[in-house]
């Protein structure tokens, strides 16, 4: 018997005896959150954009523990073009921090890397116009990198750690796999697979999907 | 040696011999085409939008021979809203076929499937509108699935056959795997992997980029 029969027979017998090679892949279902284009502001930022000592109106809760989706939106405005509409999810944070998707860049034109939420050195600025002034940013438009939240736990249980990239698993017609989907583990997360909405549309993923990790 | 250290050792040594898993997985190094929303449209709907026996104005040629953008554009309008200035690409074909990204269902109101081009059995429909006319279109509108465009020598060489559904990988920080990519092989064609605008930045991948089929 030659190396590939022997190879295929042991192939063969491992997935009748079924089991064991899941295991190993930590296959899970994880649900999925799908973000738009959206704002995050400092409290200084804030107060320029809509008054001193302004506070934020939340609409809607968010699967994150304590993030919400605001009534408040802003314009942004890049050298070729205006995004009106913008919507700002709070709290308010340390730093101002603008998540934008790769179809918005040639609107405003700009280039915004790819990078985890937080990580905004060497990334572009922007314009933010509010109902009471305008900020001319000069650093924090990133794509945000995909990324799944989950408690310290679900890592455990997962089979992964805090900061791991890892790769993950999108069935049906317009299925495939992304790669480099960091894992973001602590105990004041949900467990969710963060996308934008042009990586949904392009998996045909909905609020409802779910995805698997295949490491 | 137990059975997974026997498949192991056997995975080891044909990686180290290299070559014949490559070959079998016949990689090569493909272009990609993105393409925005479009439509096609036939010569009757043409007469109807632009006038009797109006010709379209080729303004660049497409790398698929004989397939060009043209000057025009139409209004499309679905129950919930409308899109400006789609580009009609020539010539004239048999039936009008409007293409739209998935995130353009949501401005229109309307639900198209993933299909293939030509296949417009049960589609939703949509309103063109056009200089001298307008046309309630009863089917047309689809997802275009995403495909890979070569000659019949292309295809002997990939390995691969008209019409067989593939899967291509992508690297880089937005990498990953895309699956069920139709081969479209016949000797009218350039070898060419066609997406839409959303799969090509979900995947940060531009006119440059080139893709690789893994089977």
């Amino acid at each position: 018997m030659g190396k590939y029969d022997a190879l295929a027979a042991l192939l063969l017998e491992a997935i009748r005896e079924g089991g064991d090679f899941n295991k190993e892949a930590n296959v899970s279902s994880i649900p999925v959150g799908i973000s738009n284009r959206h704002i995050h502001l400092s409290q200084a930022d804030l107060d320029t954009l809509f008054g001193v000592g302004y506070q934020l109106t939340k609409i809607k809760d968010l699967s994150q523990p304590q993030q919400y989706a605001c009534k408040e939106t802003l314009t942004i405005a890049g050298p070729k073009g205006a995004i009106e509409k913008v919507r700002i999810l709070g709290p308010a944070r340390s730093q101002t921090q603008v998540e934008i998707l790769q179809a918005d860049c040639f609107k405003l034109g700009i280039t915004a890397p790819v990078k985890m939420s937080g990580d905004l050195q060497g990334t572009p600025g922007i314009t933010l116009i509010g109902t009471k002034g305008s900020i001319l940013l000069s650093q924090g438009v990133i794509i945000a990198q995909r990324h799944i939240h989950m408690t310290l736990e679900d890592a455990k249980h997962l089979g992964v750690a805090d900061g791991e990239q890892v790769t993950i698993q999108i069935g049906g017609l317009r299925g495939g796999t992304y790669s480099n989907v960091a894992i973001r583990a602590n105990n004041t997360s949900a467990l969710e697979c963060h996308i934008d909405t042009e990586e949904a549309n392009a998996m045909n993923l909905t609020a409802t999907s779910k995805i698997t990790i295949i490491k």
